[in-house]
């Protein structure tokens, strides 16, 4: 009897209490991959963890599904490193699209600008310019704070930082789990398509990877290359597919 | 017989092709007011045009109502432009989360650096060092484009620049309108609710303004003042008492 891990939407990263940056995730993929484990594979299955945003679409109703709601990507990462932790995985279907970078500081040019003169002016003649602007910038700490940002700025500066890689930690914590990773590009050639997502793959020792094209997305259409630790790959044209060539890939395995 | 436009839910504001920035609106409001106009007005009304993002709750199915979608802010003004200009418009209910910024320019702070200090280096000396710093933030052309911008940089800048006021548009294009102006702060006292409001009512010819507060919102609850041209003002407690609200000051006017 399988534990299985579905994430699923696309993560919030605030810049105040109303604003946010997200992404084009809905989690019609995700939906589809826990609809088609649930069709096929529901005697083998003990539960499934299903992890997705508050407004990501929601899996269908089952008593082997657990949804398990998360915010942004620091979130996530604690509730993933809790379930491998605690409990026995199998196989983790990492869909969601986890946000790359998160909100630093918000500032405005005029702030900044003033706090990079001032330390310019505090500077020794000879110390390196453009590395001293660029250590202010990535430390400033002349800031807007307040609940709402006023949107009465002329202008205002978001400095964002990577955020931490979800994906790397699942088989540093769980070597034995089946992972199956997801890469997102945009109007990118097959060729480059394939090379990101093996590089996914080695990085993070993902059993499969799913690359997909922004380009090759839309309603019912969605061609993805599913990509294996050897090299070879398979095609897939609908989320459909794509939901019914992971089940068999990570079931065909045991 | 009335002719009547809402808008609903928040507007994105696009990064790339796949991240976007927007606001935590869900539309509930607007299809409230919609709600109750059909309920209650429905013998009076020739039509209502429902302006939402793709994503926003979608107002009650009627053959008075037409929906019409629309993406970021330059988008929306140019559709309420339309309607203004095109058509005859008794009552413009201004719900929607209109982004107050949109994307200028992503770059990063080596590459924002490495600009600053090519300008200083260009500058005479004599120059002010921070206003030529704040000049080069502002028209920064040092930046990362493509259509997804990679995860792989150390730090990303977003620039932000104001967008152009679509609450300023509808008075302007047609005066004989009445307008319904929304407010939303977070965590400020009453007083200075009422002067935010007030100043937005004023600024735009509003006929009434919902001011409301985030911390005061939460599910079914959503604390309002409707505030009139005079200064008197109503309260309302929840997003049914705020849409009757709504209904009997545009409509008791005549």
């Amino acid at each position: 009897m399988k534990k299985i891990v579905i994430t699923a939407g696309g993560t919030s990263e605030p810049i105040d209490t109303v604003r946010f940056i997200t992404n084009s995730s809905t989690g019609r993929l995700g939906y589809e991959i826990c609809a088609a484990l649930l069709k096929q594979k529901a005697t083998e299955i003990e539960k499934i963890y299903y992890l997705c945003p508050l407004r990501a679409v929601r899996p269908p109703e089952s008593p082997l599904v657990e949804v398990v709601t998360s915010g942004g990507t620091a979130n996530l990462l604690e509730t993933v490193k809790r379930l491998l932790t605690e409990d026995r995985i199998d196989i983790f279907i990492h869909s969601m699209a986890v946000s790359d970078y998160t909100v630093d500081y918000v500032s405005s040019a005029s702030l900044l600008s003033l706090e990079i003169s001032e330390k310019l002016k505090e500077s020794e003649p000879c110390e390196d310019t453009c590395t001293l602007i660029e250590e202010t910038i990535r430390n400033n700490k002349a800031v807007l704070t307040g609940n709402k940002i006023s949107s009465d700025e002329k202008d205002l500066i978001i400095k964002l930082k990577p955020t931490p890689k979800v994906i790397s930690a699942i088989k540093l914590l769980s070597p034995g789990t089946f992972l199956v990773g997801f890469k997102l590009l945009s109007g990118v050639t097959e060729e480059e398509l394939r090379r990101v997502g093996m590089n996914l793959l080695q990085k993070n020792r993902c059993d499969l990877v799913v690359a997909n094209d922004l380009a090759n997305i839309s309603g019912e259409r969605h061609k993805a290359l599913l990509l294996r630790p050897d090299g070879s790959f398979l095609r897939a044209g609908t989320k459909a597919e794509i939901a019914n060539l992971i089940v068999s890939e990570a079931f065909g395995k045991d």
